[in-house]
């Protein structure tokens, strides 16, 4: 066997193993008996274990010295399994034990200072987890930046320079677009009701199958948060309903199904290999807010959207399709990113891009990082944080190490936009049959040019390739300047 | 770190491993979506080369050679680890990986032989996994007896010849109790009308839990055949309901309630350690038997069940609870070993029992025999057989391989004769509390006697130590002809 054969061997079943571990990640959020979770955590410690050894054994490094790949999928296998390796080669086994061991222990006492709003209490916490992180990064970077060591494990390629160049050119447009659609006021009522949640989880399937989710190879089940999870011929999300917001459960889904999409359609000859995910989190928000955002929240889909509302829910109360538009789009006030329109979410992101670049690059304690907080939240979006719980905390994130991560969501969403604009152009029927209730000819072209390729291609090249233009964020900022120009009369 | 230690920190993770398995196993028949299955086939065969190659480790070997055991708890696991390794070192690693391939492929192949009634369609199949157990019988064996070699996977301690003898001294009067009952001729009538399956499932959820099932650490799902998963903190049961026959969904729940509640019981000290789980497949039987038949079946339970009937199932025609009783016991002729009563189930696996070793010994060929469960199923039923899925081929077993299995079913049968002689006269009460609908302090006694002794003793000495007696097939025999003769009047 050659050395290329025997590697690719290797990373296939790696590859099965770290499915298993996904999955018993899905059960333990959705099915798992609660009193097993202290038998559930040695179980994923075990395969943890098995895993990290897989990643480091030095065979793999002979076996990737030796491999001659045949052709650039070849190359791209290699390029893959040499990163990963070279990432779990230089963080030493205790450090990676410690991290683990600490970020699973911080999401119980990240929950609870919420619950209390204490970020006093939490704060100790936090500064244990970046001291980790921070040290994780050290033997990461290679005497490179922290940062950018952090921020390559979720988006290979970018740097906290590439990003800021591209945040420092959207906020003035976003910056302004917020401001003008506020002056204009409250102008739309929200829903009011008891929306029935069987309706709403019937609804949510009847959407994922409207947006080509397979559920041959898929399934939808109910969590506390949502989530996606699982790969290939097995990738599965989760949803929630809310009696009161039906739009919760709904366009969670959507989000989700975006996910599950991109995991569901890549190319079965990438099956349990390396290349056989999503290639980047910025990448795989792109396939998210695009299913969510552009199609979703289109005016073509929720004109179907209301007539399948107004069949489902008894006694619901908006009669005009262009109302029920400016419901789903409402742009209003508030604290809290996961809820944010599409207005204002990637001010919310670049304020944590920020933030997180400072603590890791030593420049804020984790100590001063409530107030700093609250003082650029008055700054960016007018409002006095009023409690830890709608400010500092709340998000898991930085509570189990996700430094470098927030970044991607609008690297997402500038991805996005640039799709957006390919999409229109290359499939002109896209809108007339979302109006029908049918997104497949859009997300038919986001399949083919995005996301069959799973991690064949860097981040940047994967949508440059299916847009046949540079990156920018122009046309995000153009599509959000016109929907929510004409929502709000600008 | 003593050898003793590293052992037993290498055995925990094992453990949990293998824990991983099972949930696998568990998600498959359960949620898993249909498109999925070949990647699980993947993601299982990975996980399976880990835990091979962790039972051969050398070091495993090493261990065991310089471990002092302190206690009798580490002697025990010494001996079960042991046992574990010597097994899986002794068969070639080809060998086991084509047992699993060809027993994979063979149950698709009996399936279908089965839905056609074409024993001659699965007889090649057949004698290649026959072929390969008996290759790898002859590998355990080390000279013995073949049969010995692949029994001791099931059920250690017992052999051909322990069973055979405890066997004969069951027949005589199994027979003549099955004579005598059917010569009463049909006493009473088949239940009658559409049971409603969500009553159903409530329904056993709650006699669940009346056998002392613990929902913070279990579940129960539908699945296409019943059957129990996992342990310690995690184990999963699962049912089916047939809107014709309520008995089938709740005496399947009953029986894996019981397997189930085994595997929780066991002493947590033993948590993810191989003394951890049930000790053999015949104790695990005497459980689920004896909450099935002993308990479920019993004038008490059957009393409460008449009455919860009557409130889960509108229009349900049985009055007396007497005559409810002797629909639940009724004893017909029959051709499956799944639906037989408790007076006849035995007959079926002392059949088997003959036949699978005369197709170990090489005493009767693959081809024959079909036309060998034919007469031995006119001798001892007086039924001739009239089509295959109603004979030779109704069981999976040995399409999967499992040779040396079937015994262990009489052999829980027996224990549960025992277990309930010594439980009456311990638990006076167990009988006016059934009666009220709650099974535990029979299960109780159960729980204290058996299951929470995990695999610490053997088999028999955990049925000995729990009755103070030795064991005996006559606790079981009185049973069934005080019972039946009553019921039919003898």
């Amino acid at each position: 066997m050659s050395a290329y054969d025997a590697l690719m061997a290797h990373a296939r079943e790696t590859e099965a193993l770290k499915q298993v571990l996904g999955r018993l990640g899905w059960d333990q959020e959705t099915v798992m008996p609660s009193g097993a979770a202290p038998q559930r955590a040695e179980e994923m410690a075990a395969l943890e274990t098995v895993l990290h050894a897989r990643k480091v054994d030095p065979r793999v490094s002979d076996w990737l010295a030796a491999a001659e790949p045949a052709d650039a999928v070849a190359e791209a296998q290699l390029r893959e399994i040499r990163r990963e390796h070279l990432r779990a080669t230089r963080v030493p086994a205790d450090l990676a034990a410690a991290i683990a061991r600490t970020t699973s222990l911080a999401q119980g006492i990240w929950a609870e200072a919420r619950a209390s709003d204490n970020f006093t209490a939490f704060a100790p916490t936090l500064s244990e987890v970046l001291s980790l992180r921070r040290r994780e990064a050290e033997a990461l970077a290679d005497r490179g930046d922290l940062y950018d060591a952090l921020l390559d494990d979720y988006e290979a390629g970018e740097t906290a320079a590439s990003l800021t160049a591209m945040f420092d050119a959207m906020r003035p447009r976003l910056v302004a677009l917020r401001e003008a659609v506020l002056e204009q006021g409250e102008r739309v009522s929200r829903l009011d009701g008891h929306f029935d949640e069987a309706a709403q989880l019937r609804l949510a399937t009847e959407t994922a199958r409207a947006f080509g989710y397979d559920f041959d190879h898929e399934r939808i089940d109910k969590a506390v948060h949502p989530f996606s999870s699982g790969q290939g011929l097995d990738s599965r999300i989760t949803t929630r309903t809310d009696p009161a917001d039906p739009f919760n459960c709904l366009y969670s889904t959507i989000h989700e199904v975006g996910h599950g999409c991109y995991e569901q359609n890549v190319k079965r000859d990438f099956l349990l290999t390396p290349l056989g995910a999503g290639v980047s989190m910025g990448v795989h928000e792109s396939q998210s807010r695009i299913y969510e955002n552009q199609l979703g929240r289109s005016r073509a889909f929720t004109g179907w959207l209301h007539g399948r509302f107004r069949e489902a829910f008894d006694g619901f109360g908006v009669e005009d399709p262009e109302h029920f538009y400016a419901i789903v789009n409402a742009v209003r006030p508030g604290y809290i990113r996961t809820e944010a329109d599409e207005v204002q979410y990637n001010l919310h992101i670049l304020m944590r891009f920020d933030l997180e670049r400072a603590l890791i690059g030593g420049d804020l304690e984790v100590a001063d990082l409530e107030a700093a907080w609250n003082d650029r939240f008055a700054d960016d979006f007018g409002l006095q944080v009023d409690r830890a719980s709608n400010g500092v905390l709340q998000d898991v994130h930085w509570a189990v190490g996700l430094f470098g991560y927030f970044p991607t969501y609008t690297l997402g969403n500038v991805y996005a936009g640039c799709l957006f604009k390919a999409l229109k152009q290359a499939v002109p029927e896209w809108e007339e049959a979302l109006a029908r209730g049918d997104a497949t000819p859009a997300t038919g072209w986001l399949r083919e040019a995005v996301q069959q390729h799973g991690a064949l291609m860097t981040p940047r090249a994967v949508i440059e390739g299916a847009t046949g233009e540079p990156i920018s964020v122009a046309p995000l900022l153009d599509y959000l300047e016109a929907k929510f120009g004409g929502l709000y009369g600008l």
